[in-house]
């Protein structure tokens, strides 16, 4: 019985089963060795009663395990362990399956002819390369050369932090409290806060649809995700005061411009009632401001960060989107005793981001060339969306209803009912357009009629034709879904 | 007594103590506010009974909360919450204070006269900026360069990947099985590991001593690590075999050549026994060879990786310690069940590593000026590395042992007893030299009279000088415990 001294303690609040926990420390146990050939099992009863666990756990867990043939039950003798240890050497699939998977990104077609409204990316075709060789020329040039070359700090190139650092107090954004590092883009960030933060089975509040990249970090960090409902107006925020005294969130995430997938952007005064909030409740807010300064028209509003005056944010942004997201450089700015420990994650996670793509970027922004490519995006950016909602207004059947971003790289498509985006992307991709369908964005609330149109990469034209593929696909599939035979009642 | 359904399990394998995770639930249920002022706790007793903890472990945790003015107990009428909720806001310190930091990094004088032998990192004044800035601009003629600004695949600039990997397969490091993939550095490499095996007190094999970047990544994942003792010719096998049988660990990490801080190499004799010992034990064995080309005399030694044809081991290498270590590039080559995941860590940890940098090292390699700077740096790290050898012999007193190495950045110093070299250390910076005492690199094993010496970063005259200093420090603390009064006997 040595062996159940070696049982680790179930997590009852883990979202892998119970009785899969059970299974892979016994079969772990088996096929090590420690349980031999022929020993016999505690009786489901027993074992239960042992691990204060529901009889019915270890029943499916013994279940499993003669399954896979690593024990057989005899009737009346109990059950006994059946399989040899493993042979040697590393069993690297029972060793992998243990820890749990984010699950799998979404698989969109790639051939080169489709039309893909896939990437939340910007468009290549704006680069500005002899801008960015002019940008590196100068510097190759500098005295500190060899500096940027030699191990750095876990804070950020100190001329790129110090820059940032001081265009957030000019803007407004720094407290006096305050401390920014940088990071290999938000989505580090987010790792790191995540990791200062949380412990598996914890809440953290993120708003539903919300972009994949998010979800499987936190997921995968065993967070338990609260999704907050996102409308035309940004996240719900009385159902976003539910959750804080519901489920008391470590933290919220919430994307004020311009949300990722829903392009949608969260009003003045949500903002401040969003603030109060979580201020209330001692919730910090991390605002993943990835796409506020891809505005095409409207009225800029304040970040919160700029807006909480009682530091309860942390505001994360980043060059990728406005300029070039294969340079990994991102920056969290936020109270220091935060940035502090943020500085000690991200040294033990990397020692600290790249030092050539922080010098270049820095001097792509102080030349200058950063605001005037900026400029060159949000025109182009400005033609596409307006692209976009023109072809959605042209192509897209009555019922059909979207998203009217101000700025951004998404738009939210809602079809209408029956309509599964998930069924409708293979024909799609046939006809040569890709997107990806509501249900990689799902937190908890289910929306199988909406796609996800990144617009940024694509040409007006590429637009244009892809939305109009996009309406033919959905018309068809419409008038498939009237001629099915109605479902009899389930009663 | 609502509030103790919102109590999540303790983690009896923590090595934080149960009074603590306790005493923090509670506290954080009184600064919530779920627990009003003046609502009465449950007696240590029946609270003990209804958690199944020790009675002790709860007064513990009652009397922290004493301490910090949250409850107040009255004789014969129990324990009362006597603070209000906290004000609004978020308590930054007390959520940061819930996960357990890393132990913080040794902090030296950073002085600009200081002879610092502290930092396992090359010389800058070895970088060849001309050949750098040649290699840049050829980097950026390419015709890819858009899609190097572009966001890329978390396996890797794609031309770098297929370059390390067909480099690994003629070298015959990659077995059919494995595949590639680029990460910030080893250090990353080592993270991403660390996520997909390890649960919170798990348990590590490493070497005793091992680096603090290591240590501190490790423990910061909540892992328990099982330190192997380095000796003269690398890890103890015996100890390392009882430790496989004892502790079961979920892998091993060591540095076959140059280890840091020891700079000792494991004998090709003792490469094949561990294999032999990980194999029959079905733990993966993880080549963190950042050293390995930084051989400077001496016959090489097949690393592991090359000696594995069972698939257990993962190599690591980067291009920091041979080139520049402020562009963050490195790689692991393994199974690939096991890359396959690494790239799902490495896509949520930060999407992928910088293009730039990537692409830049490739032309850096693939020009040969990888090779030609190589060439240099074993020739400067020669004489370095005889330098302190050299001054070792000449300047610390009789009684101070040193390793050997034949390659890599560091030596590890042992003082006579019963100096300690934490101790010496703000007097050798009076004098001007800087180290890191042994008790940063401690798993387990107390050696205070140790201390490493990295060279690599020094003149050879610096090394000269600051080892003088060194041993003229020594040899006065030596005096001093002698003349000190014998300690009475503690019977």
């Amino acid at each position: 019985m040595l062996w159940l001294m070696d049982l680790r303690p179930l997590d009852h609040r883990s979202q892998y089963p119970l009785y899969r926990q059970l299974y892979e420390q016994i079969a772990e146990q088996i096929r090590s060795g420690r349980l031999a050939k022929g020993e016999r099992l505690p009786a489901t009863r027993e074992l239960a009663g042992l691990l204060g666990l529901n009889r019915t756990t270890v029943s499916a867990a013994y279940e499993q395990l003669e399954t896979e043939g690593l024990i057989s039950g005899q009737v009346g003798r109990g059950s006994f362990v059946c399989r040899e240890s493993r042979n040697a050497g590393v069993d690297w699939p029972s060793l992998l399956e243990r820890n749990e998977s984010a699950p799998a990104n979404p698989k969109v077609s790639s051939a080169g002819e489709m039309i893909r409204f896939v990437t939340s990316s910007p468009s290549g075709a704006l680069f500005p390369l002899d801008e960015v060789r002019t940008t590196c020329r100068a510097v190759l040039a500098r005295d500190d050369l060899a500096d940027i070359l030699q191990l750095g700090s876990p804070g950020g190139y100190e001329p790129l932090r110090r820059y940032l650092l001081e265009t957030a107090r000019r803007q407004g954004l720094a407290l006096t409290g305050d401390d920014l590092i940088v990071t290999n883009g938000c989505q580090q960030a987010l790792d790191l806060i995540g990791r200062i933060l949380l412990r598996p089975g914890d809440a953290v509040a993120v708003e539903d649809p919300i972009y994949p990249g998010l979800k499987n970090l936190l997921t995968g960090m065993g967070a338990r995700l609260i999704g907050i409902p996102v409308g035309n107006d940004g996240l719900d925020l009385t159902l976003f005061e539910q959750a804080l005294r519901r489920e008391r969130p470590r933290f919220l995430v919430v994307t004020t411009d311009f949300q990722n997938p829903t392009g949608v952007t969260l009003p003045l005064s949500a903002r401040r009632a969003l603030l109060e909030l979580a201020h209330a409740s001692g919730v910090p807010v991390v605002e993943n401001d990835a796409y506020g300064e891809l505005r095409y028209h409207g009225e800029s509003l304040p970040p919160l960060k700029q807006i909480d005056r009682d530091g309860g944010t942390v505001l994360l942004r980043s060059f990728s989107k406005v300029s070039f997201p294969g340079l990994r450089v991102g920056w969290a700015l936020g109270p220091k005793p935060l940035m502090e420990r943020l500085r000690c994650a991200k040294e033990a996670a990397d020692l600290h981001t790249d030092q050539l793509s922080q010098a270049v970027l820095l001097e792509f922004a102080q030349s200058g060339r950063l605001e005037a490519h900026r400029a060159r995006v949000l025109a182009a950016g400005a033609e596409r969306l307006g692209a976009t909602l023109d072809a959605c207004r042209r192509y897209l059947p009555t019922g059909t209803r979207w998203t009217q971003p101000e700025g951004g790289m998404n738009l939210w498509v809602r079809l209408p009912a029956p309509l599964d985006a998930s069924e409708l992307l293979p024909r799609a991709q046939k006809e040569g357009v890709a997107f990806l369908p509501g249900r990689y964005f799902e937190v908890a609330r289910r929306e199988p009629g909406a796609l996800r149109l990144s617009f940024a990469g694509l040409e007006p034209e590429q637009i244009r034709k892809g939305v109009e593929t996009l309406g033919r696909v959905v018309a068809g599939a419409m008038e498939n879904a009237a001629d099915a035979e109605p479902a009899p009642a389930l009663v």
